[in-house]
């Protein structure tokens, strides 16, 4: 069985390390898969939106996630079960929300806050130590999703809300959802939404943003413009984007999530 | 067989993955959780605590470990066996002397720097590949304690001191031990000394440190106070710990790894 | 079998992680180990030199890389098989070219953009994803070569140039290749060149580099000199090596790769 981590817990501590561990201890021949553990602190739309993207290409199995600001407090830790057989482990605060619309909606659901498979005593600040890896690795090792907590009702699950952008013929207003390590900065429009924009391949771009104003190209990839060129596209989600080839759009257009971006066909 | 690695070698170099190469060359079939690899340069003490705190949670088998500021001096390089069967790898420096009197202590010791299993030649500065990991390996693979080199007294092994903290009722003179990631500053007070403090679940705690005064509440968890408030709190291994909700602790009381910090019962 | 992974990628986002999910979709049984993913953005030569710097170290196999600055442009995606049958897999860029040297050299190659493995559609900006890691996982699930794609010339395949030293008796006019986590700066010697130098071990060596001279010994290891003490060494590659003890070469003498840096014996 495959059990794939998505964490904000960075490289530099162990926790990464021993949430591997504890499911090695409970599920010996688990494959452990990290899809990353470089989630911005406490982004939970960021590891939202990066298990969604991800969800597909890894094989099917456990997919735990964990960025938790609330932990210790009250907020609910859970086990999902998708349409499509897939399982979600983590906080109830909306991270494993996307990845479950995207695998066909959560089917059932349990409260793990209680879970036979917990570590005693659970600390309060390192649920996934002490309840998350526990219950992958009891998942993974063949229990069933009832032997891990109470059941609750999928439709309580929290959702979380990511903006939609307001497209008219022409213009593209959208925001800034994700900036990766190249400076990349992808939108809240998808391939689909991208149809009826007017934004098509090979036209010329104004991109507001940041308070100043800035001329792209919609490109199919960076090699298509010079280097140091801004350009449009579609990324590997065939989700609408920026990029500078060779460089930063997110530098040279001084943007971070959350900030608008408009778009306009010229 | 499991083999768990923690070393300084960051992740930005190929020094980790050869490591694990050379494991897997010996011993195709062993397991490698890497516990973490980020220790800070040179900080034998970071290593020394962070292996004994996670040693618990990996499963058994053999722990290799590398922080060896004096690699390719006359230091010793070792195996352990501990009490409980753990087997410990690394360098003589005191970096396993926490995990080996956590697991019940050092009851047999070899000297590897003539290790039949190393890798000729020998580089000076690379121990981890030519030493650590070949030794790691043939152990994982089978091979026994004395196969890997001479016996030496484990009562000869280097110890690593931890300073004590200073308590008395309703006060506590410590020192910093650990900053992670997010900034939480760990002490050096366990649970159970904690327990003659008069620092109890609720109060209010004053804390000097960095040469100013701030004012805190012992808390079971980060939620449990304001955005931006400090805590006081027992982490994850039990040990007494700093915190801001949604914060760094370390940046709001610039504190480093060594400093003193005092806390005392309002 | 194993399938090795260096790349540009870094950790902090999801594509090292989708690259091991999508390969063991494909190969559930192969065991991936990452050599790193901390390959400097774009920099093919870093990632050829680490390449072959660690490929002796790795249990055989199939080793994919991916430092790809001119993704979605024509350039060519190739596997290659190498006299000492190791398997590459990456961009037609050089990137690959130090290693198969390094194995004996080329002996079949073929171009994979048309590679009936091939997840498609597609993408422009990720084929480590659509590409590599999909021909990785079935080569390592036991398909030929030629059935990843269209046999080419080996003859053709993209060779990297790195700069040679100059060296004459008592002098060396070297160039920085590469900068590690530690501040060690490689420089373009071998073993091999640097015995006509007249440099010998524990002689006095002036540097140059940075517009500014330095004075250091040619020492064994790190711990030979004082601390915060410039050497002159072999590193564990072979390859002649500037370093600080306790302290970094690359800040001392400001340093980055491709600097000139001229060594004299005293």
């Amino acid at each position: 069985m495959i059990v794939t981590l998505l964490t904000d817990y960075g490289t530099d501590d162990e926790f990464a390390g021993i949430v591997r561990g504890v499911i090695a201890r409970s599920a010996p021949d688990a494959r452990v898969i990290d899809i990353t553990h470089g989630i911005p602190r406490h982004d939970i739309r960021r590891g939202a939106i990066v298990l969604r993207n991800a969800i597909d290409y890894v094989p099917p199995g456990i997919h735990l996630a964990v960025v938790d600001p609330t932990v210790g407090t009250p907020r609910r830790a859970v086990a999902i079960r998708c349409a499509d057989e897939q399982l979600l482990v983590g906080p109830d605060n909306g991270l494993l929300s996307l990845a479950w619309e995207h695998c066909g909606g959560a089917v059932e659901a349990v409260d793990l806050n209680l879970s036979p498979f917990r570590l005693e005593p659970v600390s309060a600040t390192f649920h996934g130590r002490d309840l998350f890896a526990p219950v992958a690795g009891r998942l993974a090792a063949g229990a069933g999703l009832d032997d891990a907590g109470e059941r609750i009702d999928p439709d309580d699950l929290v959702r979380l809300e990511v903006p939609a952008p307001e497209i008219a013929d022409g213009e593209i207003r959208a925001h800034a959802l994700v900036v990766d390590r190249f400076g990349n900065v992808s939108l809240n429009v998808s391939h689909e939404q991208l149809a009826g924009s007017g934004l098509t391949l090979g036209r010329r771009v104004s991109i507001e943003a940041g308070g100043s104003s800035h001329r792209a190209v919609f490109a199919t990839t960076f090699g298509d413009v010079e280097e140091g060129g801004l350009l449009v596209y579609e990324d590997a989600y065939r989700t609408l984007a920026l990029a500078v080839n060779h460089g930063s759009a997110a530098e040279l257009l001084r943007i971070s999530p959350d900030d608008r971006v408009r778009l306009a066909a010229e």
